[in-house]
């Protein structure tokens, strides 16, 4: 089959940073389902596992983590999925990725398709609706039913992350404080519901007392979090919960969240899947859920960019734009070149 | 009226470090009970607030926080208690405290005092009853529906805080592990019901996998936080939570924490009575749990040791074997002299 991986990690620029292969189907062992890829996309998570270092692979690394496609075989024990299901899923980063024509995901990472998006509108979803969904309700532990008007504030509501984020905050009954500092972001996540929206280049203390909300109850990081970590402290009600996405860069003391009593949370979609945690499942439930909110139109694919077909030079492409930091929303590659 | 104060903020072993002092009874607002004291307890608290610092009072500040008293006045909005209870509590680190014939403490932060301790063994509990139980239920989340049967290490098990932490947790159905080092407090967090007790003098992951929990799902730290951090690090569960009641001495990184979504909380108790929270009634609510807990005897004093009367030189006597930082349970200091 076909696939796009490395051998090596090279800046993109480089032509070798990412090579067309040709690899054996994998075999999917019993809790898996082995899928033809349609579409994937991709995440800031591509780039940091494709990052410069000195390491080099033995047998070439294919990464790719988000997915679309359909199920062509399945494991023993399979229950959840059969043959010809259509698929999406944010993957596993201890395994082969889905940058290939063929990959094997654990069922309990999956879950059906939304069936009212394209491939490639479904492929932009899973790993940040996965991301934001664990956040907020796994970390934060936000239910509707006690978190009704309460208010967070999203760092970085334009990225992958954040157009989702802004969406099942505002869907959980929350008043939803994003950030965004361009115009075209700015319109962005007012467009996916942020009642307000204020600039994290400014004193974000200071804007947020500006807009009435000088504590909030939850903070969702979604960009640098040692930057922030002092407006995050002082913004945050006492007895607030903080979850970042980010590793802190530099050290932090936390004293103030000791006055406040506050919680400061971790989320890292791949935590269940590398430490094959007891409920890993949930991530199925997860997408399920999210599947369910996308075919009732209550939450929007936040696409916006598709990229064609799957090979290596479309991949460099599509990790250098992702690198930029500049992409607002998703950007997908779909498709292999039949012609080949 | 009779109290204990300071004006400047001294070394223990210097005589004016705390001062016999005669003050105006305070005067209850709307939500307070004015409370004649009987028996307080000291903490490390006392200990922080009163350390040496370049601070001058304009009027003399007194110190105290655990009290057990009657009430002999209400203000005008109370409405759980009535004059006569015998109350028990943990005070308000921004009032004056409880170290004087009679102090006030909003109801919300009252309860009555359980009717089968006597004075001194009630008044041992309040603050680390609070503190216990706020980092077990309201940080961690704990509760005995989901939580049967799941692990919780408790670093340093027989101090004030640990010895009421290791029975509720014990109460909440977890399986307990502290942390003590001396044969007899060894012996106090087994008699408090700890399931197994490790040594924090030698490397707790590795003491952890000789019991057989090689991670635990939720940490409790009552020691040196920042001495502590990277064992904690790596012994939490992926998705685990740990929660710390002292402030970290120096920065940390929780990179580890990130790939195991991790979460990390502070209690510190006075954090609803400084910020006014809307849940501040809390406390109440705790308390009077506790009550019910200690009268059906399924929480037990954790008093050691009882000095008398309530005047400088005994509390000062006091601050010195609290300050030693080798206290097993609590110290109750009782009664005021009636003969000056």
């Amino acid at each position: 089959m076909k696939a796009v991986g490395l051998y090596r990690y090279l800046a993109i620029e480089d032509s070798e940073s990412l090579l067309d292969l040709e690899l054996e189907v994998p075999v999917p062992e019993a809790h898996d389902l082995l899928v033809r890829v349609k579409a994937v996309s991709v995440n800031p998570v591509d780039t940091k596992q494709r990052a410069p270092k000195e390491r080099v692979e033995a047998t070439p690394r294919v990464l790719g983590y988000d997915a679309v496609g359909e199920v062509t075989q399945v494991g023993s024990d399979v229950s959840l999925f059969a043959v010809g299901d259509e698929v999406y899923f944010a993957g596993d980063v201890t395994r082969q990725g889905s940058n290939a024509e063929y990959t094997r995901i654990d069922e309990r990472l999956a879950a059906h398709k939304p069936k009212n998006l394209t491939d490639e509108e479904a492929a932009a979803m899973p790993l940040t609706t996965l991301t934001a969904s664990e956040a907020l309700f796994d970390r934060l532990l936000i239910t509707p039913e006690k978190d009704q008007g309460k208010s967070i504030l999203i760092i970085n509501g334009a990225g992958g992350v954040g157009s989702i984020a802004v969406q099942l905050a505002k869907l959980a009954g929350l008043k939803v404080i994003a950030t965004a500092s361009r115009p075209e972001t700015i319109s962005w996540v007012e467009k996916h519901g942020a009642d307000f929206v204020i600039d994290h280049h400014l004193s974000i203390p200071d804007e947020l007392s500006k807009i009435g909300f000088p504590n909030v109850d939850y903070i969702l990081c979604l960009h640098d979090t040692y930057r922030h970590f002092e407006a995050m402290e002082q913004a945050i009600k006492p007895e607030g919960q903080i979850c970042t996405i980010v590793e802190l860069s530099h050290p932090v003391q936390m004293s103030v969240l000791k006055d406040k009593s506050a919680g400061f949370h971790y989320e890292f979609m791949f935590t269940r899947s590398k430490y094959q945690t007891t409920d890993q499942i949930r991530q199925h439930e997860l997408l399920e859920n999210a599947r369910a909110l996308f075919e009732s139109g209550e939450l929007k694919s936040t696409l916006t960019k598709v990229l064609s077909p799957i090979n290596a030079e479309t991949m460099r492409d599509a990790h250098k734009i992702v690198e930029s930091g500049k992409m607002i929303g998703k950007l997908v590659v779909k498709g292999f070149d039949e012609s080949d």
